[in-house]
């Protein structure tokens, strides 16, 4: 899976170019093209406070039909009135002229800090820049992913490939979150950007379905921070270009594994770059009255700063664990539940378990750390993704100046 | 008022002695009593997964009457399955022995680690020690307040006089709480501990009334970090001693009036020493739809670590605060909203508004920032204190070992 790309599926090119718009010198501007015109589908934050290449973003996939994504980094449009809006329309008709299309088949997304009026001219210049550097290497792709990033330390990228007939079918993606991570991503309406390519035939209403269902146990499991952005965007295209056609049940089965493949491992991804974060905490709920419970347990815990400290700190405080799924707010009886760190029992049935702290401590001392509490009320699960709360968080957002 | 204390109120004493509980040298075990049955009310943590004392105390309030409250820091006897329980009855028994009363008139609570059995030999002498030590005095009132402490680096105490008629009546309160505050305390259902004491002459369903109310806009309205405890406990003692009769609109108006200012001080004071905080945030939503969303959206802001962070920073980054708001789940639009922190405004009817950051930043450097958001979509308002988030929060709570 290493060798694939962004430009893997056929049809798609990528670039990813320097403007001047993040303080540091690294690419800013990027985008990704397909050679005809794609179905798409996309999904969007749900917070009322939505920036301007959202609520564009937004009029664009309408269609379900999509030629290229065009982004920036450093600046989020977002809280910049009638003017931001105005830029993210010009983000579009400037993509549209490098590629030679309608600009309402372009989706745009920015991302950095909020309240800022983007600088056009130094737009301008990255648009055509990338527009011109478009290729459809790995380099390529590479650079695109690289464009997107702010407080990202590594670049995040998943792909996978499958057998439909004779046809091979190839799903990639890559995605940008650091901070700033608690995505509540619906239809159509995640700062996560994640953007997926494939070249699989699918319809746009059956890709829109099922990109909502992916989204779910993907990106909207993941919280750092748990404040919803006001730019997150997950856009999805598929150039159809392998020929395989994603129209048989056993079909639709197979895209919609590779698609929660590929979404989970982006992911995760984002809760081990979390702002500041040492260790991926996965927490799995199971046994719950309802999977909205199970998720909503999932989410409580992974949110409580006790519970982030504590596994910082490789701390066995399942004290701490408890009581947040007692306030989650859904039905939960500790007398009932059993909860386990990295395979060790800790409590079960009300009461705790005696273990050997020093051990369990060693054990919290991993970059995955496995949080499962069966709750033994029903039968549904889930599964939610976030990191541990160090200082250099707090190094991270108090030093971020506007 | 800096004279006033706990046993200010006519007909109680009380005391504080160290059982070596905690592991520092410090009081831990603590008793305050009326000298005939009070009239009494409680509030308790609404957490799914609440403590042995909790479930005891909600038994023994539903009289409304009291003639003592005991408590131990260093260890919350939570999730201690069926011996905890056991435990806290023999907390009260105790209590019971050494004032001479039924062991039903004894409200217990606890504060400490999660999941550990009360060293039962400890607590046995160090009830009989809280017992001989009772006094009256401001000594005594002040070694009780000392005695709950756990994360705590101040006491917290605040109290109030009013005349009624010819009447003087007095109302105390001490309270502690540092780290795991999230308080949602219900009737008759707060690890915030707040113990009140009056010599107004009320009765037991008008006092639990009132202190509902007051617990709302006042405990219920401060967090630090969200975290529900499984121990929080607000009871209030009314001796009578001082006969004044509140049973006029005129004399509950008063009576509201004092409970508000002297809970409203102690959640302030919680704020102020939340674990690692270096300021108090007053975060003030008006124009809001209702109270319950003005509530909503100041708990919202209140808890984004980024907002916090940004806090601690001295960082004017309003975006995070907005954007807060926009996810809080209740009526909110950001074209109509003002925001203003320390009393200048930044963002206004959905768009950035020019500001001195540098100034304003030298304005966030104050042990109290204020941030008022008015909505415009409303009559409605509500006020929640909280505090930055440090580096000094996470030393704590990584370290905090079980």
């Amino acid at each position: 899976m290493a060798e694939l790309h962004l430009c893997s599926p056929l049809g798609f090119r990528a670039s990813g170019v320097y403007a001047g718009i993040k303080t540091k010198n690294a690419p800013d501007v990027g985008m990704v093209v397909c050679d005809g015109t794609a179905s798409a589908a996309a999904v969007f934050t749900t917070n009322k406070v939505f920036a301007a290449p959202v609520k564009v973003g937004r009029e664009n996939i309408t269609r379900g039909k999509l030629r290229g994504i065009v982004v920036n980094a450093g600046n989020a449009n977002a809280c910049t009135g009638q003017q931001g809006e105005k830029d993210a329309r010009m983000m579009c008709h400037l993509a549209s002229i490098a590629i030679g299309c309608d600009e309402r088949l372009i989706l745009p997304s920015s991302t950095g800090i909020i309240g800022h009026l983007l600088p056009m001219d130094k737009i301008e210049r990255g648009i055509a820049h990338a527009g011109h550097a478009l290729g459809r290497d790995r380099e390529h792709a590479l650079h695109f992913s690289d464009a997107i990033l702010t407080t990202d330390l590594k670049r995040k990228q998943a792909s996978v490939t499958f057998k439909l007939g004779r046809q091979t079918v190839t799903l990639a993606g890559v995605c940008k979150g650091s901070g700033m991570i608690g995505p509540r991503m619906a239809l159509p309406h995640a700062t996560l950007l994640a953007y997926l390519t494939t070249d699989a035939a699918i319809g746009a209403p059956l890709l829109r379905k099922l990109l909502g269902a992916a989204t779910d146990s993907s990106f909207n499991a993941v919280t750092v921070d748990d404040h919803t952005s006001t730019n997150d965007t997950c856009a999805i295209l598929a150039s159809g270009a392998s020929n395989a056609k994603i129209d048989s049940p056993r079909a639709v089965k197979a895209f919609t594994a590779a698609l929660d493949e590929v979404c989970q491992s982006l992911a995760f991804q984002i809760a081990a770059d979390g702002e500041g974060a040492t260790k991926v905490v996965t927490i799995e709920v199971e046994g719950a009255t309802t999977e909205a419970a199970a998720r909503t347990i999932a989410r409580t815990i992974a949110n409580s700063p006790l519970v982030k400290c504590a596994m910082n700190g490789n701390d066995p405080n399942w004290g701490r664990i408890i009581s947040a799924a007692g306030y989650a707010g859904v039905p939960f009886d500790p007398d009932k539940c059993t909860l386990s760190l990295q395979g060790t029992t800790v409590f079960g049935h009300g009461r705790p378990v005696v273990f050997d702290a020093a051990k369990l401590s060693k054990a919290l001392k991993a970059s995955e750390v496995r949080v499962l509490l069966s709750c033994h009320l029903g039968s549904a699960s889930a599964t939610c993704w976030t990191c541990d709360f160090s200082k250099q968080y707090v190094t991270i957002n108090a030093d971020y100046h506007t």
